[in-house]
């Protein structure tokens, strides 16, 4: 069974409803992955009388925060309130009673990170975000211990959803602001007060804390120049177009030898960049270092189950404080090497195909190749016949075919290959899906 | 100071050297971010004419294995030297010398996976290797630490960068496959016997590793379907740009219950995925977890410096075994909460503009704008007036400029608004760069 640690989760709202399902659903793959017990024990809200869709048997659930500092069994407290207050008093309580804390809380990292991080360090535990930036995107890590040999010489983050929702939809659909901020709302991705998401706040939170971890320094919110997209209208995403530029609202963190400068605005991206590709509510980091050069990160910016992702990845790296011996550390024990892994074979799976052959041009070879494909069950969605391309009497045919077994493909090429009409360089690829 | 860790490179190739420098030259930084003091103590390679641009003084530079295999102050091996022998037999007795070991070679740990991971745990070490996927592209890390909450989906890699370099050329410079190799070579992305690239053999071997720990299970390498990209011709990259896709070499891996799929082979990829933008020698892994969802890790897939960057990351993660008090632990130490960051103001960088002004359709309006602009050495790179935009009497303007100081462009703007002919909703934005 391994150690056990025991969490309590503060604020079981949305993000902490998907850390609460993760911990409770998931118990067994975690403990596979590293040895570590992870038992939710407290969850602590103000109203119980919502339906969360979940069995917390077992779990003390209550309105009273002081069930969870108090207790001595608690290992982990889970801050999952959001905002600056009560989260800030409620952490460092936690923090001075030698709990580790584990947040998504990034204006309470970005504006009160130094006295936090202060108070854990007087305390001796640990501090986690990973969960504040990009949501299930493992930047935080990637930033600290992926990167961890370089200088990080530049960040230019899409970092609010709602933003770059609104600018693909104005972008690709010519609607205006209003609109698309209206979708975005429609749909769950903006808040009913969007001020701090189109504004550029949300993402100066997130910058600070990228910018903190790349200086090695808590870097001052309060200073870094923002402005958001709601001057933007369609005209200007159409002259930018027209330029070869997409615009995005991206968060800037650049150094220069010892100063570094920090920025969110809305910046024109060349239309062949990376970010530029970025788009929906999706986020995306991309960071260059000295050594590594330039790296990307993209996923899900928000939402309950990527972001509960992300918190649980914290847990994980807390359990290892568990983890003494070498024989029980979890970098070894994720493969385990007495565990055996069944590969479909080829002819099980299906795939849609590409399809390429010359033949003679004559008339009556696309009815035959086709016939010998619908004898397989093999359906075409697309072709393209050219009359000729400079290669003697051979023509090229190409067929895209719906999805098929590779077994049927398999068989419908062999009879193919052998019409006198078809050249022996058949191509058949797959498609991506 | 702290701990000392002993590091031996065994292989001074290429990526060794890398290594060393990194260790050489950025012990400091190293130092400050783990508490660590990282210390290259031997080199073993059987060649020490060759010039390395090292200052190699106090590093024990030898031929002799053994004197690294039996040092007892060594902690851990690097191993660079790649295929199979002689890194297998030399890795296997640094295991059972009770020494950590990290290595870059994926084929090894492909192959010899399973015996090595027995070994490691048989002697209670770490077998670490980031670098065998993706170069510097924390991939291993994210998938056992960063995403360790999820069940793995689907992983779809663009792995092999001289794979990928060769497909670019063909499809943006329509050169034939021969051409695109023969330019991979001489850039030094292609080896001289480029097989195992163009083959798909390197991609299945970072598939191997990719899927092992995305099953927790090791997977085995000779089942896997693997199919290369030298029979593709400029004809077939036209086509499938003509139907909207883009062709890319990639390792597929999908869970479909308790079976696995895995394949390597070229790839219809519709042009609007995220994937058809990973271009020239760049790698990207494309991850899609039950909880986070869909992600994507890009970055450089080799090279001396990024697979280096990887492989201390490694490093520094062994040197966390060595850290036991919490108040040590280079989680808490990422950020110095004491450390005071100094931030550029606006005014002191400089940046290229859009600028977006409503003016009157009147004569001589465009000579007096840029004037302004030009008294504050801000130069005009391109411009577009329409003649008509349905608004009133005013016409859009709509200008891109040089790099200019954001203190002229405001000065200039300052101005440019007090004309009488300019409504006053003027928008500045910024380009990227």
């Amino acid at each position: 069974m391994g150690r056990e640690l025991n969490i309590g989760i503060l604020g079981l709202g949305v993000v902490g409803t998907g850390v609460a399902r993760i911990l409770l659903e998931e118990g067994n793959l975690l403990t596979e992955r590293t040895g570590v017990n992870f038992s939710l024990k407290t969850a602590v809200d103000l109203d119980w009388d919502r339906e969360r869709g979940l069995n917390l048997k077992g779990v003390n659930t209550t309105t009273d925060y002081n069930e969870l500092v108090n207790d001595p069994k608690i290992d982990i407290v889970v801050e999952t309130i959001g905002g600056i207050e009560p989260a800030f008093s409620f952490v460092m309580q936690a923090l001075a009673a030698r709990k580790h804390v584990v947040t998504a809380n990034k204006a309470l990292i970005a504006i009160k990170g130094r006295e936090l991080f202060r108070q854990a360090q007087k305390y001796g535990v640990e501090l986690l975000f990973e969960a504040s930036v990009g949501g299930g995107i493992p930047i935080i890590k990637s930033l600290k211990e992926g990167l961890v040999a370089n200088k990080i010489l530049s960040i230019y983050g899409i970092v609010n959803g709602t933003s770059n929702y609104i600018l693909t939809r104005m972008h690709q659909d010519e609607l205006d602001f209003e609109e698309a901020l209206g979708e975005a709302q429609a749909k769950g991705f903006a808040e009913a007060d969007p001020t701090l998401d189109v504004g550029g706040g949300d993402a100066a939170h997130k910058l600070t804390v990228l910018a903190s971890l790349a200086s090695g320094g808590f870097v001052n919110f309060q200073a870094i120049p923002v402005e958001g997209i709601e001057e933007l209208t369609t005209l200007d995403i159409n002259f930018a177009k027209r330029f070869g530029y997409v615009i995005k609202l991206l968060a800037i963190c650049r150094f220069n030898g010892k100063k570094i400068d920090l920025r969110v605005h809305p910046t024109l991206v060349p239309g062949d960049h990376l970010l530029a590709a970025v788009n929906n509510e999706l986020n995306a980091i991309f960071v260059t270092g000295n050594f590594v050069g330039d790296t990307m990160f993209y996923g899900p910016g928000a939402g309950q189950l990527p972001t509960a992702s992300a918190i649980v990845s914290d847990l994980v790296d807390l359990s290892r404080n568990f983890l003494r011996k070498a024989d029980d550390a979890s970098f070894t024990r994720i493969i385990n090497p007495e565990k055996s892994i069944e590969l479909f074979s080829l002819g099980e799976i299906s795939n849609r195909y590409y399809l390429r052959l010359f033949t003679l041009d004559q008339p009556g070879i696309l009815s035959k190749i086709s016939g010998v494909l619908g004898k397989y069950q093999v359906s075409i969605s697309s072709m393209v016949q050219l009359e000729t391309h400079g290669e003697k009497n051979y023509v090229p045919i190409v067929l895209l075919t719906h999805e098929a077994p590779e077994r049927a493909m398999f068989k419908a090429l062999s009879e193919i290959s052998k019409f006198d009409f078809v050249r022996p360089d058949i191509l058949r690829l797959r498609l991506f899906k």
